[in-house]
């Protein structure tokens, strides 16, 4: 009855046997111990009463670390670009005006997105590594008088920190969300998502979290669900519908969840572990370790003679663009690194490509030890 | 300069501690210890040379397990809802007559996705259990004259497996896709994505793979990956776009491949490991213990005066819908399966709900010491 099978592609294969790197580049980070060994334990289903309890956990510990009171605080079973996705699908309808922030990279991804969901686009920009101020901000939402702001807190590109105090404030002066990218930045820097009036903001697993990529945290305050609830069109993604999501991650009336899509539910053992580690250190230590592993980094990177492309007021304290040196081909260190010491840095992107490299000290890697290897290789491949 | 830290939400939490359960519902199904292992391998960036063998070596195992030869063959970074998303959003263009095939819970959710996506929908219904002939698709086929018809061939809410030979070709005659959902059956039951003349289908890895839930396997044909170039309109879900995820997935001009999202590196290489698996084991070997476990549990069900829902030519071997006899509590029987002997199966849901059980044989759990167990607890249960 069936036709013959193939055997074209049962290719002979050998057991998993991957390098041991240290990655400081721009994400995934390295992974801590603990959140591969959580997550290697034998999953339950998705509606299990013990996986529930994993998911309240998993919500309030995230409430913990956006610093925030919103209900809807939930991770999007995708990576940080699903997060990105769901974000705009839910909040934008067609033919709001979203206005964008760019200064690099992931603030034209914001567009691409925002525009696939029918949004009137409008752009602020900058150089990347710039950030904008209150009065550049305040300017562009009294000129294009935008339904939503959208701004990416921490540039993996540019390796620039925006800074996010009072952008709040002046969004809802003008009746606009404000939409934070804090992809690179959640966990590793400052992000107090109540106390500054962030409406709608999302990172991913696999940055400041330690933890592998596949799980992107998401949080709407009560202003962005109103907007959410009260669309005229269906949210174009069912896939990432916060509406369909929030009856299977919040209680329903009958006392249990209404199925959605199954959660991956090893993604979220290794998620609660991380948040765990975090708990246990807590924000403020959290925040400080990886400013000072930045610090060291920069005052390193200064003894070999090298620049930050960012001012240091502005810098990312997770991720940081140095530049390079005139006569050095950036992507023979990169190479070099990877192939010799196990260490991966990256190469720049878009307007900085050739101009820097990325070097990203997140979660669990943030550490004087990684540093000082780091410095070590680099005044090696760089002879200096 | 920044605001206080709140514990509000700085919860205890002890270490996670997860019940030892039997999943024998409609998946996720228990996760191969060898893959659990490999996914809590230390993860290398989603660029690193040695991941981007890891993604070679997986698709070829995917074109193995969907018996393609479609280059477009790759596993979509979410669980198989994403899959059924990614196959509607690339294919379908707003306008476009999608004709589907609902005699289960997933039929009407293909109808949900593909309104999304602004297809005119078309339905044919048939009782949940029941599967579509030859003759009634070629008449709708004729009637509706869709450029999609969509299908699944394994319901996990009715425990149908909708027979697929002849379709392909019945589709091409009248000038439309065939898109198949296998999210219930792929490992478990034969499938021939080639020989069937399937444009796009589309899996789940936590089902008959025996993977953690978190990536969706799909392969386009080549027909259908015209009707995808030949888009007038972009496609509405930049996460899911298809050409952006080739061109991370496929070697591109320069050698390398080009940044689009953070593939999830663990699940991915937990999933090569399943898929490794089952290249050991091969397909027919598979596809026939997961039909001996199944004759097997169909057989034990009627020593215990249990009725199968569907006719036995129809049954999907990795999925049973189970009749629930006059005056027993369904829900009192999984409540006391899941607390007193840690086994998983599901209640009926929409048409069925009340009236079946599910007992789901997938993968690594489709073997006789998990059916035997599964008997001995259900006739205990049901004092039989």
């Amino acid at each position: 009855m069936n036709a013959p099978i193939s055997d074209q592609y049962r290719i002979e294969t050998e057991p998993l046997d991957m390098p041991p790197r240290l990655l400081l580049g721009p994400g995934p980070s390295n992974v801590h111990p603990r959140a591969l060994q959580a997550m290697s334990t034998a999953p339950v289903g998705h509606l299990d009463p013990s996986f529930v309890a994993v998911m309240d956990e998993v919500q309030d510990l995230l409430r913990y670390l956006w610093q925030t009171e919103n209900e809807l605080t939930l991770p999007i079973s995708g990576t940080g670009s699903a997060g990105m996705e769901a974000a705009l699908a839910n909040v934008v309808e067609p033919g709001d005006v979203v206005l964008v922030g760019i200064a690099g990279y992931f603030g034209q991804r914001l567009v691409e997105m925002a525009r696939r969901y029918g949004a009137d686009v409008r752009c602020v920009e900058k150089a990347w590594g710039e950030v904008f101020s209150l009065d550049e901000l305040r300017q562009a939402l009294e000129e294009q008088r935008p339904a939503v702001l959208a701004l990416v807190q921490g540039e993996t590109s540019s390796g620039a920190c925006q800074p996010l105090e009072g952008v709040g404030d002046l969004c809802h002066e003008h009746d606009c969300l404000l939409l934070v990218d804090a992809v690179a930045s959640l966990g590793g820097a400052p992000f107090f998502a109540d106390e500054w009036g962030v409406d709608v903001a999302y990172s991913g697993s696999q940055k400041c979290l330690s933890c592998p990529p596949g799980l992107a945290p998401l949080s709407l305050s009560p202003r962005a669900v109103a907007k959410v609830e009260g669309r005229d069109t269906p949210v174009a993604n069912w896939y990432l519908d916060l509406t369909l999501l929030a009856q299977y991650w919040g209680e329903q009336p009958d006392g249990g969840r209404k199925y959605h899509h199954t959660a991956p539910i090893n993604m979220n053992y290794a998620l609660r572990e991380c948040l765990r580690l975090i708990a246990a250190e807590g924000l403020e230590a959290a925040w400080k370790r990886h400013r000072e592993s930045a610090e060291l980094l920069w005052d390193g990177l200064g003894e070999l003679g090298l620049e930050c492309h960012v001012p240091r007021e502005h810098r990312l304290p997770s991720l940081t663009t140095v530049r390079v040196p005139q006569g050095v081909n950036p992507q023979e260190v990169t190479t070099t690194l990877l192939q010799d010491h196990n260490i991966e840095i990256a190469n720049g992107l878009g307007q900085l490509a050739g101009k820097v490299w990325r070097v990203g000290l997140m979660g669990y890697n943030s550490r004087p030890d990684n540093v000082l290897r780091l410095l070590d290789a680099l005044g090696r491949v760089l002879d200096r």
